[in-house]
């Protein structure tokens, strides 16, 4: 793949280049490269050039050209049918991580974001762990909310919530199938949201979980904690969100110096 | 579980509260509870209690804390032995989102991050679509990395950089086993990075990978595309990383008006 020149004595280098590399990893490399192309949006209308082209093209023998299109369907990033070649699925959207917004917020202008309310329901005692989390007594109970959310007529996202009570009253009457819940929070409580932390896991679907968004049973999700604040720093809303992978890209731009 | 006082009509409130719920729903929000206690290091010496006491202390059956222990045996965060009940695997530790910084950096506090180099050579020729990412020519050439980072034992990640020809030069001969890449770049070129950007990706890990990385075929793990640039703003190294989500969480303050 490439004209390899020697580096430095003491390290494993490859005597060939990259092209002696074990034809796994050498697919694994060329997959990456395709993934970022593909959510770039290069290749048109979602068509990806034939084997032999990308083999041509990416310096790659026809196994591992095959062996990475085979990685990326297994992903759900692209399908691949004899007599047809293989083209994107479905676009994979960017959900930022530079700033705090809801989903059909960052997604404005990649079509409406549907939220099917699976649960919406006044709790008059909170589990004990999601008291803690938002800082109040059990007692002091919530709202508790589960939306499937849709967007272009496939699932994105399955999101458990529990708001405090006074947001959740607020909320909990007004348009959760077409809002997102921040915008909510913010135009019918008066408190403006601050912050939220956020922690991002990877994890196979459990298979309801994967029923649900419609994906195979073990596929890669994001499980993501968030706990939001208004300002001020009062704790309002915790969630749980479980988020389909082959459709959504986390992303952000971090600086040396900190959050600028 | 809970309390139930039905929510506004025209919602689909199930009639019992949580509890009416199917127990695969159950067993993952309770899982979801569950990853985040252990995360913030809620259970002594990594032991959780047994069945019983989990299922009295979450109000939950004993069949959905069965449930929820097997997906969370299944993310690989816990271990579950008879006779020896339910232990923390490993730590999982924080990489944070809110400022770019190398693994070792990031995990100061928490061991000493080693390097196995697997691949350290120069390249006369960049392929084409790296070369793209840095913005310059193939005949620029640049320098190929990968190395497989540990922790205490464990692999964390799999990391493939290129680096630009001039910056690449200066960090190839340096201390790459014991050192991150960001600080030989500072140290080694008098270019202080300024920032970055990156895409998350939640991917199955293929074969290859998942033996280099000692996890199961088809374990979720997250696959992060970085481009990194200097202080005004020259890209100088591409990186794809195949990281652990067992051993591995992304975290993030997210501000409301973006960040600060």
């Amino acid at each position: 793949m490439n004209r390899t020149v020697s580096a430095t004595a003491g390290r494993r280098v490859p005597a060939g280049g990259v092209s002696s590399r074990p034809r796994a990893e050498r697919a694994r490399q060329l997959a990456d490269v395709l993934r970022q192309q593909i959510t770039a949006g290069r290749f048109d209308q979602g068509r990806l050039p034939d084997e032999r082209r990308l083999s041509r093209r990416f310096g790659a023998s026809r196994n591992a050209v095959r062996d990475a299109l085979g990685l990326l369907r297994d992903e759900g990033l692209v399908s691949r049918q004899p007599g047809v070649g293989t083209v994107v699925s479905t676009p994979k959207y960017g959900h930022g991580l530079d700033r705090l917004a809801g989903l059909a917020e960052t997604l404005t202008g990649c079509g409406n974001v549907f939220n099917e309310v699976r649960v919406a329901e006044t709790v008059a005692e909170l589990p004990a762990a999601i008291a803690e989390r938002l800082e109040v007594h059990p007692s002091a109970g919530g709202v508790h909310l589960e939306r499937l959310r849709w967007l272009a007529g496939l699932p994105l996202s399955l999101d458990t919530s529990y708001l405090t009570a006074d947001v959740g009253a607020a909320v909990v009457a007004e348009d959760l199938a077409g809002r997102d819940v921040f915008a909510l929070i913010e135009e019918h409580t008066g408190c403006p949201l601050e912050r939220a932390e956020i922690a991002v896991h990877a994890v196979a679907a459990d298979a309801n979980t994967a029923a649900l968004l419609q994906i195979p049973s073990g596929a890669a999700v994001f499980a993501i904690e968030r706990r939001t604040r208004v300002r001020g720093g009062r704790a309002v809303d915790v969630e749980s969100i479980r988020m389909r992978a082959d459709r959504l890209i986390l992303r952000a731009t971090l600086h040396r110096g900190g959050a600028k």
